[in-house]
């Protein structure tokens, strides 16, 4: 093997598992838009059959010669390249201490956890679904020991979805969440309630899809390289920096649910769309890391979505396209109603203040489950005693309880720290961007794009060239303090409820 | 390599191949359904890449030795899996006829000529498509040629498309149109005109959504495995037994076209959600040949859908789902309607009197085109010539006339006859049935059922176990002869316009 030969096998290798990852994301997109109810079993014969090409691509014996062999010459490498065999090499170094069987057989079993869980979700039927939710809990922790032996299996996970990322580090900024930010919930149920009524009249659907696309213009979203479809359960999946999907779910009687899902996954695929053209097809194409990409998800919601100048700025079109359901109610009211802060059961649907609460129920189940301290069969039970403790909410069954979210069934653990700390990087970027340009003028034009500007040249056009917290620390100046989320939080909602 | 050993491998193979296919599928059914615009750029790369593994797959040196060593052992194999390696070897021979480089050569052409295609038929402009035309019909030609050196080219590309199809049957066939349906298109159109202009009054797409689920269901489809999508053009396919697609695609001012697209791709999904369980995964699962499959979405479309019965069982659904539009008119104004006959210029929109006629003038031009007899530059001329003579429509510009079809810039030739034959087939088929169950009865009850388990039990099951002709004489107990087609056509058309 010679230096050119070995990129050479390099570059192929990579074009193959995205084209892979192409075709599987496409069939799960399909699955979750398009597909008949049925049809799960030779969805899972296909995505096994894949999965064992990508297993093998990435970890047989001429993928590991090749890496091997570059990763001892890197004298001769650019870094873009030396950074992607690092990252290449990280993420194998997993793959390759997961058993090829077992890796195969925890794809099969995620395809049909995720029909059972709809279906245990739709009939409240935890029971049905408890089996695979242990196995899957089990093989996480099993995955995590056979990566990293004698480690603590939850920090291994955690870190698996952001680097660097730990129990320490969470259980202190839940912690300073739980000291600033539990009491002024408190405070602000004892506060006059806002009133949102007008928010649940109805809104037909076919003029909420009308909205979404007027939103995404707003956000400068370029739809010939984006799309919008239906789901249960929002999300945002990429194929390549052309070809960025959204979903979004609309209720007849909850009007900024959808718009505010719509904004939230608009943010990741701004994020996707902008991403340094340099790195197309590459090892390190895409957003950075879970949270680095929430961050953006959150900023577009909340800091931006959720902002009075925002609001200021669109409520005229929300009112032409729904002239009935506004009237008599001014931007002011709509601001104050899209803010309302109430403590409630679904964690999607939590207002911007309460969100994080949601979080940390899962991130101590999460903890508990994998450490043996708590039993699978027993987590109806416990989600609902966490969520009266934090929330001060009854959890009345199941599908409104720990059968709510499609992370577990999917297979992630570990991966909803992700969301609270993605809100708190959010805050921070937001601090570090008002230095250099002025935000609250950009919003309440509805320009964003000095902002996306300023992102893209911070954040989104490096991909994964840096470490998320190397990355970070290159956007804002500083490493992470969550004092900025809680102060940005402390300020809109005293202010909000003249407390 | 030992026997079970080489089984394993042929089967493991022939999974590959099917999530390959499956996946390459879904990424088609994205393209059109969802895609956003501009996303061809990275799906091309993908799908290059599957094809490639593709190609390896089914011509592969391990491939070809698993494959010749089974056919040497046939005496140790059960009669389908000797099925299986035949019809899997009979595809590959075609392949392996071909240099490898005339094929890619072939590929690239296509690619081109796709586009220029499309840009040709919107401009009207033949000249600029006919060098790429006679190349593909040269190419078409030639490979014919590499694949049976001395056969009739015309007759190897028939019989690519529908095995043991020819010229001699064709010409008969065409022959027995022309001689009774050319006439009888004379009379009726001397014979007062039927009124359908109610039908091109405002249908709302959602209604018409809402009738296509009422469609599906009468058709007794299982859309748990069946779904359906919109799409500029109509189509079926199918990934497994067990997920069927279709699509259509609504107009607001003529409702008819959309519900007939929805029963002609829900005859497709029929057979397909009907075939045989034992050959799932199989080199031989799925519909038979184009013919045969074309028969069945022919039969429901016209033998059932456009009969007298079916419009009386659904029409009080219509007049329920479109009240306004079908005021003052009865279900027998609705079948006179849909059933009426006027030659026109567009394949896809013909009636069922008229379609097979256009299929004749493309049968005549390419047999004459591969035989040499006719030049590509006179097809624009050859073409409004014989839609004079068989139609008696003067054909005003290209785009409605030589460029109106996608088959050709597709690379398609000999293809078109199976549209007509399925026709043919279907009004075989239906006198065959006619002697085991009671077809009228059934429809005219709206239960399909007797319909769909006879044509289960006579074709869909057995997959692609048989050639064409053998299950064709298998289902109707004698082999085709196009009488009972002219018949059927005769009848219904001399009653409908009381000729």
């Amino acid at each position: 093997m010679d230096i050119n030969e070995a990129k050479n096998n390099f570059r192929d290798i990579i074009s193959k598992l995205n084209a892979f990852n192409h075709a599987a994301g496409v069939i799960y997109l399909d699955a979750l838009t398009a597909a008949p109810s049925d049809t799960a079993e030779g969805r899972g014969k296909t995505l096994g059959i894949l999965s064992r090409y990508m297993y093998d691509l990435s970890t047989g014996e001429p993928t590991r010669e090749t890496v091997k062999y570059l990763l001892e010459n890197t004298d001769k490498l650019d870094e873009r390249l030396i950074r992607e065999l690092k990252e290449f090499d990280r993420e194998n170094e997993y793959m390759r201490s997961i058993p090829a069987e077992e890796y195969v057989e925890f794809t099969v079993l995620l395809n049909e956890a995720d029909a059972v869980w709809h279906k245990a979700k739709e009939q409240n039927n935890f029971a049905s679904f408890c089996p695979y939710l242990e196995k899957i809990f089990d093989t996480n922790r099993k995955f995590a020991n056979y990566y990293k032996p004698g480690e603590d299996a939850y920090d291994v996970l955690l870190d698996r979805y952001e680097r660097g990322m730990n129990k320490e580090t969470l259980d202190k900024f839940f912690r300073s969440l739980r000291e600033r930010i539990v009491p002024l919930i408190k405070k602000i149920s004892q506060a006059p309630p806002i009133d949102d009524s007008f928010l649940h009249e109805e809104y037909p659907i076919y003029k909420q899809r009308e909205f979404s696309d007027y939103l995404m213009k707003v956000m400068g979203i370029d739809r010939t390289h984006c799309g919008i479809a239906e789901t249960e359960h929002p999300f945002t999946t990429n194929f390549n920096r052309k070809d960025v999907r959204i979903t979004t779910h609309y209720h007849l009687n909850d009007f900024t649910r959808s718009m505010y899902s719509v904004i939230h996954e608009g943010g990741h695929a701004t994020y996707e769309l902008n991403c340094g053209e340099q790195y197309d097809g590459t090892a390190i194409s895409g957003g950075n890391s879970m949270s680095i990409h929430e961050s953006q998800s959150r900023f577009y919601e909340n800091i931006v979505g959720r902002s009075r100048e925002f609001i200021e700025y669109i409520y005229p079109e929300i009112c032409r396209i729904f002239p009935d359901q506004t009237a008599g109610h001014s931007a002011e009211d709509f601001y104050r109603a899209i803010n309302k802060s109430e403590p409630s059961l679904i964690r999607i649907y939590a207002d911007e203040l309460t969100y994080p609460l949601h979080i940390m129920v899962r991130y101590e189940i999460e903890k508990a489950v994998i450490s043996g301290q708590a039993k699978v069969e027993d987590l109806p039970d416990l989600w609902a005693e966490k969520m009266k403790e934090y929330l001060g909410v009854t959890v009345p069954d199941d599908t409104r309880g720990v059968l709510q979210d499609s992370h577990w069934s999917g297979g992630s653990v570990g991966y909803f720290p992700s969301y609270a700390l993605g809100s708190a990087y959010g805050a921070q970027m937001l601090q570090a961007m008002k230095k250099d340009i002025d935000f609250t003028a950009a919003v309440k034009e509805g320009n964003l794009a000095p902002i996306v500007g300023w992102l893209t040249d911070k954040l989104y056009r490096h991909c994964r060239m840096y470490d998320p917290n190397v990355l970070f620390e290159m956007c804002c100046g500083e490493s992470f303090d969550p004092k900025y989320y809680i102060d940005y939080l402390e300020a809109k909602y005293t202010e909000l409820y003249g407390l």
